[in-house]
């Protein structure tokens, strides 16, 4: 078992632990999502980076959790009612998976989501024709490989404060994500923040936490992720 | 001079232009200065990052800047009145010119700041004698040069949304900063957000987005950065 | 003296040897100029990378040299008329010197130059107006350092050949360059390619070849500099 | 579905949008080909980096696709005329595949291709002996794993315009195509531009814009790639 | 078999020759910890990163042979009786088989061995609540992935002799434990000394050899590891 | 002044802050010296990393502090009797100020002290000379640049704790240190623990601390640092 | 089939073109080996990094052939009367299939060889037992991982031309051979050249140039190899 | 003085200790020399890597001595007879300080040395005109900074011993020599070794060992370098 489980965080900082699924057994990931969720019936908890077999046994063993194939994430109890408005903002298609990710994170740390897809910067057009969706966001999540580019280019838009996630697609010296990250902190648009390469997980909590305590805004249709 | 200042920032994304100071000349920099002044005479205007020459300069032709050495600022124009609080906490000694330059720029992009220094982890009592104060801001920027292990240790004490800002501090495989860097990237704590090395400027912007659409709270004394 | 002066390289690729500054003292640099232009009376020949010292020593020797002091260029001999299109557009003001560069050695090397400075990617409108300008190049150079975004955003607007230059602007993990450069490499938009870090003079090479080859257009204004 | 095929990129660049596999379902590739066949009924269109599993899934859905098992690719649509001439020269058995993606590219985006193969500058005789090939394209592509020499030597040899691509062949410092990609970055000789290692496609797009913009001339062998 | 067994290594420094598993078949792993144990019939030896193969053949071969199938370590012969006392302490779940390397190996050299898990920085207060059994200590063992921030804390909290062992675990920038190793070295607190990435078993050796010489004191449980 | 000086270090670790001269004014170094002093009368105080204007000004305002001009240190208050021994043991001229600096800071922090230079590997005989002396430490501090070969060398011939401390001599892929760091992270020689680039003052820190708990022994002329 | 098999090499540099296995299919392989046997039918030719099926193929097709399955080469063809003496040293146990084909490649380009493996610097006595073998070697071929300082030792005890060639032995910042290549090239001794990681080929080559053209001598025993 | 001069060499291995310049005082320069020379009065001993101000001391104080502005090295007592000859091949101007120092230390140590300058890839006649010099050598060292192809051509051409030897020159990627010496590490051609970058001593070294155990040729007008 896990001699010293985190149980006392969500008192400290409002959220609660988070079951990080590399390098445990499909047993611990159960235990550790059926133990956190007993300690927190009333709100949901939340598994990430669970590979296939670890999310079978979950679906097989809690089947109140809420698996995300795309996302890899497994949620087990209430979510929580949406405040304020994330949007996750992604290239292409390979940077689904993280975006996803991302989206789920914000969504359990209670903030209302929204998603918009394959934005490149390759096609400007994508990009501006959704200006006004950007624009009434509480947080911005940016997620994007390669080259790394849309973090600066959707700063030079909006004001609204973004976190910018690289992802390890491309190959060369794409590097697994190291040049989109290196390009993000580069940016010369002011106020982007950066998370680890792949780390939807952390930007979904940071942003989550600034759209939460944002002044209401109306935002009607957050709930889907 | 510019050929294309981008005098329409603040129209599109709440601020306006910042002058950076490397690479331009004491003449580019003072006439940058002046002109985003003349553009916004009812806001601060921000130039960073300018050597000793630069701030003669700005000092002797634009009498009503005022410069700050420590963070090599010059702010020209009305501060606008604080919303919200941004905290900067600094590890150690020489974390803090950067520590000012993040201050500074949330407080001319419109939060109250505070600021706590010299609460490095080798002797936590420090950091754990300022804990309610660190809860009670909007958004916390935590500077750290070496090993950059201070944001991961605040992020673990509080929820409150959080930037990390490595510093250049420290030699050998500190590697001017890179390892700060990667550390904050790599948190065990969650939420954990990062600019580049040395950058406060960025940090500061962010946070004062964060702070500024934050729920109003009681925040008396901000104002002294 | 030089040993081996490569004289024969105009004969076998088009374009004759041109004298790189650093390591060569300012009379070393002084004699290969103007040995290589007793070879090529007829045509322009080129020194790059000088300092001031070898600027001011080319002045002194060789007053038949145009200086350029922002480009760090000398020219001795008359300028081949242009044939073809090259367009160097920069994104910040930083990148000027390198864009300078680029532009003298396209014209050295028998392009039409047009110059477009100051359209970085954090402030889009900027670049879409001068969109008109972009098409009519036969070859595009983009010069950007920070995050290196430009040339991704340039090539998804037209389809012209189009070279990246990365700049060493920048800090932090800008490291010089690099991560400008690789985002470069691994741009989502199709086609780009990409020189060493600073090096104008190498896509201006490139560049003029390829506008020199290109079927006649209507190039009215394009030896300005 | 995609959410947002950038359809109208042809229009904008004069290319279409291009299928890369990585990251796709073989389903997700087999729709992307049809659904941009379908809006380019009069061109071909193109995937790179398909796997056995996509490959084959290509033959059996769009017979009409021609399948390249060497290149990984897959085409749609008839082939342009081929304007220009683009020669793609590779150093050794290993880079075949990369050589043979550009040359796909190449001949897909509208320019003539030959190829020369196996000219690696340990046995320099075999590249003197194909002088005359070389200098009668109107681009170059020129692949090269291990050191990356190729490239320097054939621009010293003829004045065309020439990309170098660097491949991951090699072990040690070799290091995945990096100091291939480095040493052609690096090249004494001018005017040589680069793309990403192994990115055959993105020197067979540049070269053949710039093959067919040259002015006509006689490629009588050329569509045999 | 081995050409030159370093079987006078006991008695140039007082420790056995251990076998290292990576690279041997498991005939040379049996025969190797048969042939140090025939040496040494009076002492534990020891055998380190054994993949499952190796610990099955050790297990079918050397019926006397204790297997850890989580240090992955095998140990044939009487260990010495505990002289000094070392603590190995551990940030996070996924550090647990290198700290039981470290324990194993500072066990078999001599010491006594006390583990506490699961007090990562995220959580202070889990570290906090063991400062007397750190400080209790002849030696620590600080292992730690991720950002490795846990030498720094611990060694301000106490003033035992520490060696910090940065593990792999981590993603993106953690570079497989570069960022933990460097965070270590860089660390702002005095005295922490460093191994390899992984290597609790070297970290073992050093601290056994502290812990032996130190003056004698009470370690009753010890010898459970 | 400082905001927090860590004054409460000496009781919770038993070693006094150390004032790191780098970053700070000359008048910060004095006074933070002058501090600690006041303090800890009865005990030595140290400063690092102090540069020629600095222990200037540390020697005309403070007449009582011993400074070393290789180590470039300064040392306040009575020097505590020796436990114990250290040997340090350097591989070439260059390492001498890093090798000064790990002595003296192991006789502040209470050690014996010997030191054993020029003894690389390139002359083994020298090494092998001085057998005796290495055995008869309680903690070996092994300094070496360029390829940091000495540690695995000295730690084949005895069983002592030892440090290992690479240093920034060499140049080209020596890299300021990084290849005798890595190289002793490396080591095959068992037990081998290594402090940063240049880190004498953290060697001195940790082998005082073991060299302090050891068993007594006879050892005569240890103060002569 | 090979468009240009450098059949001309040994007429060039003495010395036929070897095959090397990587990327090549086994059909590629046996007739390349074969081609070069037909050139070259009085002399052994020799193909390097064959795989399992790539050995198999060999031994099946081209009964004459003769495997090594540690070093991993087929030579086919009468070996060269040695001339000269190389010494092959290797440190340990998982150095041996490069010392192997260091020893192969040798043997194949017209040198004697002897071996000596498992005298690692950790155990200094099994290297200096062997001295006088070293000395009356025409070259030496030094073979080691991890920190890769056996070069710089032997170099100190004999003056023989010396080649050490790294390999790609250890873990974490051994960084699969990057370590070792670092500190050989960083060697104190005079006189250290080095080869690529695990580049035992290139070694041999070298050494056997060198041992060939040196003044003979008498080398009863060299062919075991 | 130095504690523990390795006085002892030339016995060993031949060649006397060399002065290494870097790090010492000029007094610490010159009285090495002076010592060196005393033990070794019949043969000439050298310093390398001097700077202006130790030249100066040398000149002044030792008036035997041969001082080399380019090469930047002294030497002191009679040259031996040159046995064998040294070809030192350069690539370009600024490679002359690196082939310089190579040529002395060749000729300290023993062999006949000639030179070949400017002899780059980018215009291969001027390589492919000296062939029949290149062949004649015993040893070349191949001198070439930026892509460092030069080394993989010549050894193409001839199969004579080669050492390459990179030079930092270069910008950008070129990484202060790091490219061209991973290119020559990862050569195409068999049978090149390498030493550090700018390392021309070690290549001396290593090269005049090889020449002086040839046998002998007829070296006429090797003495001059
Ligand atoms: N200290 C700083 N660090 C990073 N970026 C900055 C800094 N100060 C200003 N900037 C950014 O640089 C832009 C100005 O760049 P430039 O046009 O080159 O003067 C501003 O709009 C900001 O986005
Ligand atoms: N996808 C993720 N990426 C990064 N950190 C995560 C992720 N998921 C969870 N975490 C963090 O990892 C912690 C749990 O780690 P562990 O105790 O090893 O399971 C959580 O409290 C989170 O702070
Ligand atoms: N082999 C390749 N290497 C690099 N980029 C490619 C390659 N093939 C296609 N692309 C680019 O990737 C884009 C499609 O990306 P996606 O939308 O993720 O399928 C195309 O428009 C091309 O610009
Ligand atoms: N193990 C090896 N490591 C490095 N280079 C090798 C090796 N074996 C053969 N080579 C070189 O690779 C060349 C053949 O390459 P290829 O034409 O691709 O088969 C040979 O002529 C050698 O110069
Ligand atoms: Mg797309
Ligand atoms: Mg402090
Ligand atoms: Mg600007
Ligand atoms: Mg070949
Ligand atoms: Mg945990
Ligand atoms: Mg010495
Ligand atoms: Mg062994
Ligand atoms: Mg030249």
């Amino acid at each position: 078992g896990w001699a010293r489980l985190d149980v006392d965080r969500a008192r400290r900082t409002g959220d609660a632990e988070v079951v990080y699924g590399p390098g445990k057994t499909v047993v611990q990931v159960v235990s550790a999502l059926a133990e956190l969720h007993a300690r927190h019936p009333d709100r949901a908890v939340l598994a990430t980076r669970l590979d296939a077999g670890a999310r079978e046994a979950v679906r097989a063993e809690l089947p109140g959790a809420v698996i995300d194939n795309v996302a890899r994430t497994a949620v087990l109890g209430p979510l929580p009612p949406p405040r304020g408005l994330v949007v996750v903002v992604a290239a292409g298609t390979s940077d689904g998976p993280v975006a996803a990710e991302a989206a789920v994170a914000a969504r359990v740390h209670g903030a209302g989501v929204e998603r918009i897809d394959d934005v490149g910067v390759a096609g400007l057009h994508r990009l501006l024709a959704v200006r006004e969706q950007l624009a009434h966001a509480d947080c911005l999540i940016v997620v994007a490989g390669m080259e790394g580019a849309l973090p600066s280019v959707v700063a030079g838009l909006v004001g609204t404060p973004l976190v910018g996630v690289p992802t390890s697609t491309g190959y060369g010296v794409a590097a697994g994500g190291v040049t989109a990250l290196h390009a993000m902190l580069s940016s010369c648009a002011p106020g982007v923040v950066v998370t680890n390469i792949d780390n939807g997980y952390g930007a979904g909590v940071h942003a989550a936490r600034v759209a939460r305590s944002a002044a209401p805004r109306c935002v009607p249709n957050s709930s889907s992720i």
